[in-house]
């Protein structure tokens, strides 16, 4: 079940640098992340292009596809591969992923074209939090604790194991999807927390389990800060807990208190901050 | 000459949270960075939106269009205010800027629409190198060093002391412009790094030295990573040297090099990796 960056040719790149370190000069050759364009493309379409560490594209597209409510589930994916033709002579990464859906896509637009589009005049935190419920409608309201405190402080421990990338480059966002005893399912690392995000996303959409439908918990861990748009991503995908290592924004806990979505913030071995849904959250030490 | 987060009313907001912390559980209210959506118009017609830390948003608006290639210096622009119909009613932060200009914007596309828009098929770093090149044109080479080592590695230190937000929150950017000794013009905090990036640009716009034109260095440093982005707006605005803090990645590295731009990373006290235009930098210690 557990996958990680699963295609590691082409995400880093060793390039000679200088580097001082405590006072002496030295010539080296040192292991960057890649960052290379990616486009996507819907049939014949250009959707978007981002910015993305090659690697796991065929699963970043399947996120961000979900995430931009475009597709539901892999059912509407008929077909997704690299395209063939047109490819620049001078890599070696693929950077144009073409997709044929089933059906026509649910929206044509990325979801900040949609918002731009929607609202008449006058935009607010509340503007973006209805455009949100146009494209999805809460998760159910928590019932029992389902999380307990011992298995949400292992999460940073274990995403830091996984960050293979980062330990050689210091240059990535990571992103884990864990089960409520703490497994986890699996680990991608970007550039960008986006991507990361979308790629741990598109992964379990390829498997068939998300969007997310069953009583038990799953949770999302972001290695960096937690923005709106991370739990936009994770309520499109139905991911009923999120996490994340640094802080939380204003608009992040608004999406997550009016979704029944729970949000977690600073999560360090010391502790965390709860912000939203702690009705999910058992957090007496276990006996 | 000295600007930090000029207002700050509105870039932070107390929240009631629960925190965890050294097997304590207590309830308390908890400082939260603000994230916003901000609309920016030319005219009549919508720019952009982006989720935006309030303040400072005219700033971050004359970044953006110089950024994107919309202006070329505060001369394009005529006017520049808040819409002041339609704004949302249950909000005390005005997001909607509306932009007057004088003459024709020079792009009237975002950068990456511009940069889909000009690849006909297939795409990859060196079309995105190139789409920036029909944007710019390369800076002048370097001719004798003008930073030395001890005013590079005073600068962390100085940013630091700066991110007033990030100290009550835990959770944004900061980017900073610093002359060749080392002082600061300015320090902008936001939620997005591109965000901090466009809003000390803008304020250099406003005052008139940016885009820049002296011989004299200018370094703009970011807390994070460098990413392409990072440099690309830095090239923009005509910047000679980008430092940040954590790691660079191969894109910016690339869009460095190709443009004459100095480029340094892991920038800290004890120490930075050289990535490109060295020749800017005088690395022995002083005598």
């Amino acid at each position: 079940m557990f996958s990680e960056n699963t295609q590691l040719a082409g995400a880093v790149k060793t390039l000679p640098v200088a580097r001082l370190r405590d006072g002496h000069l030295t010539e080296l050759d040192d292991t960057l992340v890649v960052e290379e364009p990616l486009e996507i493309r819907l049939g014949t379409e250009r959707f978007t292009v981002t910015m993305r560490t090659p690697g796991d594209d065929f699963a970043l597209t399947r996120g961000l596809l979900l995430t931009e409510g475009v597709i539901s589930s892999e059912a509407d994916i008929g077909q997704i591969r690299y395209c063939d033709t047109g490819e620049a002579a001078d890599t070696d990464i693929p950077n144009v992923v073409t997709v044929q859906l089933k059906t026509p896509p649910l929206s044509e637009k990325l979801w900040q074209r949609t918002l731009m589009a929607g609202t008449s005049c006058g935009l607010c935190g509340k503007a973006v939090l209805e455009a949100v419920g146009m494209q999805t409608c809460p998760l159910p309201p928590p019932a029992l604790p389902v999380l307990s405190r011992e298995t949400l402080l292992s999460l940073p421990h274990t995403l830091r194991r996984h960050q293979t990338l980062f330990r050689q480059t210091g240059g990535l966002h990571a992103v884990g999807l864990f089960d409520g005893a703490g497994n986890c399912r699996c680990v991608f690392e970007d550039i960008g927390r986006h991507n990361a995000t979308d790629k741990a996303i598109g992964y379990g959409v390829e498997q068939g389990w998300l969007p997310w439908k069953g009583e038990a918990p799953l949770v999302l861990l972001v290695s960096g800060r937690a923005s709106f748009e991370i739990t936009q991503k994770a309520l499109m995908a139905r991911i009923p807990v999120v996490c994340s290592v640094s802080a939380a924004s204003t608009l992040a806990v608004e999406l997550a208190q009016t979704n029944n979505q729970t949000l977690v913030g600073f999560l360090r071995e010391a502790g965390m901050t709860i912000y939203a849904g702690g009705e999910r959250l058992s957090l007496a030490p276990d006996a």
